[in-house]
Parts: structure tokens; C-alpha cells; sequence
């Protein structure tokens, strides 16, 4: 089901710059039993994203509205909200008065099958470009995130592990990192690559409230020996341990284990 | 008017991976009284972008054929060819068996008011990253040419000068960069970043007719002080002579006027 503009349409101008050169954010926000999960967090960062890439501001009223359109009490699905800047502008330059295009469109919510003991990583030969500009931003700029799920097949590996050109450590295709060494949570540092999650944030807000130490840190693949739990985030999946990255194992920890519940409250109270 | 798989169109469908991730390649081309200008060389990028991102090689023939029916015997225009990955897939994954769309728009050909002596360029603020998978493909993640052609709205500034991360320059929002130094023509080295426009390789192609050397180097911004000449080029402009570079003043040389010259009896010969 999409609504375009508030309308149910399934079809967007061939000349939307959304399509010609990825002029636009995106957010993925997971609904559950009719209700959109952190909405305002999301809200906040789809308003940022247009900020920085100086897209006209949405009406979060609007989205609000719409979003509940889509939903079905009791029901779970997935929502993506694409904002554009629209059509026009003469090539690369954008239009003096852009017309925002506002995309909404409900997935199925999918069934992940994943084992017990956690999920199985590997590492991308794909690298992800540096950009403090971009950083941290949902855009639409995503064929490294295409590239490097299209490094694999077997149904297996769950997620892969990217890092910058540098080789520093950034995210998974889909998802952020977090690993746990001596009780602390590490997780990729984003200023100049990456996506900044709404559920990476969540968690960072969690390790918080129950006072475990937080680190953004650069790391390269390497280090990942000496993490003692390592896991990912995202939207829809929430937080999947992980059990193996190449050679590496890892058991479901203590600190994961303490996260998962304090976010399980944390999504119960909200 | 807009083709889409070469139907008369003019929309496509929201779920299109174009959009979402800017999952595709495309072309400018210059239609010169009614014919396509270096049609086999657009061709040939086209179908190397396609097979460095696994999207199915577009089909010459259709394209062709398409190409000539948005084509008035005559008439200039701008052809803009887009190839996406289609629809489908799971999230950043590729479908098993994508159905790529193509997607021809024909837009009015472009007067552009140049002064004769030459244009005026300025130093853009927005890096462009450098990602060696991503290097020279036409691909549709252009949001670091959108940010930098939105750095400025004076009429009298014709192009704007892109750096890459580390600094060093690479080529214009929308053209590539050539410079003179004592007789050999520079340009930058683009195996890291930018795209390898189709003049650019014309202008190359003329340089080594006329036995005029060519480098491809790695330089900076500052460098720009040493050179005798400095012109930009793409498929739609061709070769402009430029002026002024902030502070500095280039005069139309020499080694230009060749080349120009050169160029335009390879167009007639073509």
C-alpha cells in the first residue's frame, strides 16, 4: 500500500530528482500492533536529514496523519517514508522553490528466522565512502549498501560487516554495530561515514539509564578479536546478538542480554 | 517527452530501486541536429556501469531505436538515458532476476550565455568521496553534486571546482577539468572518484591525434596557480575556456584553441 502525497498512487514523475540522483531521506520504521515504534526519534532525524541537505522541512503533522492511514490496529508492518526534493531545477542545481515528494509505503512485516545462539556475520569487500557531509545522514545515496549485500547468497550469513576505505569498522548493510569489551559498549564512531540508527540511538539511550559505559571509537576488523559480545541494530530487527564474524565466535553476553531487556521495557513504557 | 521501456510515460513506479537507492547508471548525451553525438562511447560507459554494478546489460538495439524515435530530424536536444535495477528484492539485496527499466527523457537543447573570453569557476565547500568500486561510473548517487551546486546562486559563476576528501581536485559539478602546464594537457586522476565523462575521453582521444601529451595527475586546488590554461568539458558543452578560478585570470591559450578545433572536425568527420 503507498500513498504519495496523501494519495494512494503506486507511481512517481520519471523526473522526481529522488530518481535522478538520490535527492531525498528515507526512514524504515518497524509498526507493531498498529503502532508506530519511536516515532518522534525518527520524526527528528528525517527533519534533520532535509535540514542538512536543505529539503524543504516536512509537515510532521501530515506524516503523522498519513502514518496512521497505513496502519491497522493490531498489525504489524513496516513503514518506509521517502521525502525528495521533487522535480525541477536545472541538472544538478535544485529548484528555487522545490516540491517535496512525500512517499509512504507499507511492507508486510517480515519473519526473520534467526538461531538462538545469534546471528552470522561477515565481512564486506565493498568499502563505504567517507563524507563528513553526508555522515550520519538516510539518504538516498545507498548502491554501496546495494553492492556490498549483493557480495553474498547463502542464506546463512545474516548481515554484513562494512568498513570506510580506511578500513575502520562503520555498520552492516542493514544494520549498526556494537561490540562489548570489559563491560563496555563500543560501537562504530559515524562523523564521517555511516548511518546514525534510530535504534543505535535507542540502545545508546538504554546503556545509558543502566549506567554502562559507551564508547564511539575507530576500530579496524582486527579488533574485533578482542570484543567479548558482539551485536547488531536496526528498526525492524531490534537487537540480533551475534554468534560468529569470519572465524570468530562469540556467546550471547551479559551486557547484550541486560540491553535487549532494558529496551524491551523502554519499547513497553513508550 | 519521456520513453519508459519504450512506452510513452512519464512516471514510474515508487518502488523502483532508482529511487530508493539510486540504483542505476545513466547518460547525457547531446543530440546535434537530430543525431546522437558519440552514441558508441555513451554506449560503451553505459554498459561498463551496468556490468560493474551486476545490473543486466541494457539492450544497444532498443536503445537505439528509442533513441531515434525521440529524435526530430534537425533539432537539438539533451537525451538523458536512465537504467535502474528495477523493482523487487529485499531490502538493499538485488532481485534474483532484475527487470531493469529504461527510462529516455528528451529535454529542449540548453542556450547557454558564455562570455567569450572565457567562464568563471569557484572552489565548492562539498567534498566528493572517493570509493575506487564506485570510481567513474555514471551511477544515480549524485547528492555531493546537488550539495555543491547549491553552494551558489550567482548567475555570473558557471561551474564550481569539486575536491575529494583528501583535497585533491577532481572535476566540476557537472563537467570534467582539463589544465595546460608548459605545453602538456592535466587532468585529474580519477580512480578513486568522479566520473569519466564521455568529452573528457574525447578530448583525450583529440590531445593524442595532435601528439599533445597527457597526464592524468594528482593535484591540489593551489596547483591551479602554475597552469597556463584550464578549460572544462561534457557531452553538452563540450569544451568551455575558463577565465577566472577565484582569484585567478587564464587566458584563452593555445593548446585549447587546438583541441577545440580538433574536436570539431572529429564531431564533422563522425
Amino acid at each position: 500500500v503507498i500513498l504519495i502525497n496523501g494519495e494512494h498512487q503506486d507511481v512517481i514523475a520519471a523526473t522526481d530528482r529522488g530518481l535522478h540522483y538520490g535527492d531525498g531521506v528515507f526512514e524504515t520504521i518497524a509498526i507493531r500492533t498498529g503502532k508506530p515504534q519511536f516515532w518522534a526519534a525518527h520524526m527528528e532525524r528525517l527533519l534533520d536529514g532535509c535540514a542538512r541537505l536543505s529539503i524543504p522541512i516536512p509537515d510532521v503533522t501530515l506524516l503523522t496523519a498519513e502514518t496512521e492511514r497505513l496502519c491497522t490496529e493490531g498489525e504489524d508492518a513496516v513503514l518506509k517514508i521517502i521525502i525528495t526534493r521533487g522535480s525541477g531545477g536545472r541538472g544538478y542545481r535544485p529548484p528555487f522553490e522545490p516540491e517535496p515528494q512525500r512517499i509512504l509505503i507499507r511492507y508486510p512485516w517480515p519473519e526473520h528466522h534467526v538461531p538462538d545462539e545469534g546471528i552470522t556475520l561477515r565481512q564486506c569487500h565493498t568499502p563505504l565512502s567517507c563524507n563528513p557531509v553526508l555522515a550520519g545522514i538516510k539518504h538516498l545515496n545507498r548502491l554501496e549498501q546495494v553492492l556490498a549485500r549483493n557480495e553474498w547468497s547463502d542464506e546463512s550469513i545474516h548481515e554484513g560487516v562494512m568498513c570506510d576505505t580506511e578500513g575502520y569498522v562503520i555498520e552492516g548493510t542493514m544494520s549498526n554495530l556494537f561490540a562489548v569489551r570489559d563491560g563496555v559498549l563500543i560501537t562504530p564512531e559515524l562523523s564521517n561515514c555511516g548511518v546514525a540508527g534510530i535504534m543505535r540511538q535507542q540502545v545508546m539511550a538504554v546503556a545509558q539509564h543502566l549506567s554502562i559505559p559507551c564508547e564511539h571509537v575507530r576500530f579496524k576488523a582486527e579488533e574485533l578479536n578482542s570484543m567479548d559480545e558482539l551485536f547488531i541494530t536496526n528498526s525492524i530487527i531490534g537487537v540480533w546478538p551475534v554468534a560468529r564474524f569470519n572465524e570468530l565466535q562469540f556467546s550471547k553476553g551479559v551486557v547484550t542480554e541486560k540491553l535487549m531487556k532494558g529496551l524491551a521495557k523502554m519499547v513497553e513504557q513508550s
